[in-house]
């Protein structure tokens, strides 16, 4: 069955936390020889917060996004955050997202769909069948993460990989006679890899003010070598799923627009297409991972650069916590 | 434009935690005279975890809603968490229910969508466009809550209010010639309002391990007055709005479910709406609030004690924290 939906991005956004962390500063930090770290990452320069709060981050990644689509805040109809973070437990981010917009009085529906790093291609994907369906005209896709907090720097490898910001869309229907549309998505999980990539305290199970836990269990643990191996094995079916549904093929693809996850793991993803550089967006080396918000900002970078146009077939694809692979192919 | 969609309740399950904690025990914890936490609260008795984590929970309702359905766990195509707390940070909820439900391997999609309390309807409401397109055959929506963690005893018109459990419903396309379909879905989001319900510590604003927080920033924080201000203003129009969507009257919905937020809420609720006590669902008094699992075990308990058939109309109605109002109504 064909998934065809006709949604446009008609506007995209982006911001970063004005404090920029060079990777020589973080050799000295972690005490190895200059040199390691943006040899091991891939990343350079990477950015983080310093009084900013997700929030704000995803407001000015908004308001870009509907300066670009030619939109004023009160076109939007319904705000989904698609953040693999929160800003609070409670209330759902997109509500704080709207609040911060200066929408407190608008009505605007909000809630947040998330599936870690995937979340913004999550929600691309689902809600584009209800703006096909005309159940929402102008949605905000908003990714904001604050990744900094919570990096562990006694494992190292995991915690030079990460940058924070904020990257936005504005969705809509498809004008007539306009070729943008949605042509498939596909998502698979694999708990088997659950806590692979785990941040174990701060929900339910381990609670803040539980006093057994240590500083360690509200930080980010990766077990990198695990999901090399669980995501390798499962790539290729996933891939012949995907573009089935696409009813094309990796040729026909403009442009993949990966999750910025690392710097290795992204040569390795190219290769395993079999694709060139060219058509494959990297944006890691000034922006490190920015969990859910890589994805949509390397998409943002691609359409300011020139390096996509109209009519266009894009790839967006990663893998997440859970262990999940997701992808959606689109006609820009 | 018509929202209607092809999409039924093949099963429902619920799964409440062994230890039972009755009102006269709270009066006792918390210093009262016997008789106000009852009185109070309208829960005479709630259920608290000891060992169970929340996807175990989710697992035992799942299982429940999947033998309802009649459909084994291999032919759940889409698992959506719908939870207004998470287990742990990382990953997100579905991909641990769908390794407690031994699927390890089975590549099953697995995110969440969070909109606190209301969390269940607009997943509902949400995947309802995907089933109906055909996107997804049987999916998995679950609510898991443990309260009990977060609550602060010494805001103890807070506290009182509080159960955990889970519960859970399986969705799937209606056959031809029967009558199930959802007829509309409508949400509001009132950030004005979005601290008056919070937990403020715990996600990336006040991280788990800043020194400088102090055990109630990670506790859960009403302000019950200002809630019921600006949703008893707002909460009008809203009616209309859903019920003219809906094409149907208030008297033509045979039954109401609401969020079991409080017995007091629930009574002024009612009363607003002008409608009979027995065509309005209520579990409080051996449930207490059980978050985004209170929609989805009260209307588990009306289809189990017999309160609705098939071809019903039913309304699910709630506000949650954001400040939100959201509803669905459907043809059971």
């Amino acid at each position: 069955m064909s998934q065809v939906r006709n949604v446009k991005i008609i506007g995209t956004g982006k911001y970063l936390p004005k404090r920029k962390v060079y990777a020589h500063e973080l050799d000295e930090l972690i005490g190895v020889k200059e040199g390691w770290v943006e040899q091991k990452s891939g990343v350079g320069i990477r950015s983080f917060v310093e009084n900013e709060t997700a929030s704000v981050m995803a407001a000015h990644a908004a308001t870009e996004a509907m300066k670009t689509a030619g939109i004023h805040k009160e076109e939007i109809d319904c705000i989904v955050s698609v953040s693999g973070t929160m800003e609070q437990p409670i209330p759902c981010n997109a509500a704080l997202v709207q609040k911060q917009l200066g929408l407190g009085e608008s009505s605007i529906p909000c809630f947040d769909i998330n599936s870690t790093c995937l979340s913004f291609v999550t929600g691309f994907d689902t809600i584009s069948y209800l703006i096909h369906s005309g159940r929402y005209t102008n949605v905000l896709l908003v990714s904001s993460e604050i990744a900094s907090v919570g990096l562990n720097w006694k494992a190292k490898e995991n915690a030079i990989l990460f940058g924070d910001g904020a990257a936005a869309a504005i969705l809509a229907k498809t004008p007539d006679n306009e070729p943008s549309k949605v042509l498939a998505g596909h998502m698979e999980t694999f708990s088997e890899g659950a806590h692979y990539t785990e941040i174990r305290g701060g929900g339910t199970k381990v609670h803040p003010n539980n006093s057994s836990a240590d500083e360690t269990d509200f930080l980010f643990d990766m077990n990198g070598k695990s999901i090399f191996k669980l995501s390798s094995r499962k790539l290729g079916a996933f891939m012949e799923k995907l573009l089935a549904a696409s009813n094309c093929t990796i040729d026909e693809i403009d442009l993949v627009v990966p999750h910025q996850a690392s710097g290795m793991a992204m040569r390795i993803l190219r290769k395993k297409l079999g694709i060139a550089e060219a058509k494959f967006m990297n944006i890691i080396h000034n922006h490190g991972n920015t969990i859910a918000s890589s994805i949509p900002m390397a998409l943002h970078e691609a359409i300011v650069q020139n390096k996509i146009e109209r009519g266009n077939k894009i790839m967006l694809l990663g893998t997440s916590a859970g262990l999940s692979i997701g992808g959606v192919v689109f006609e820009y």
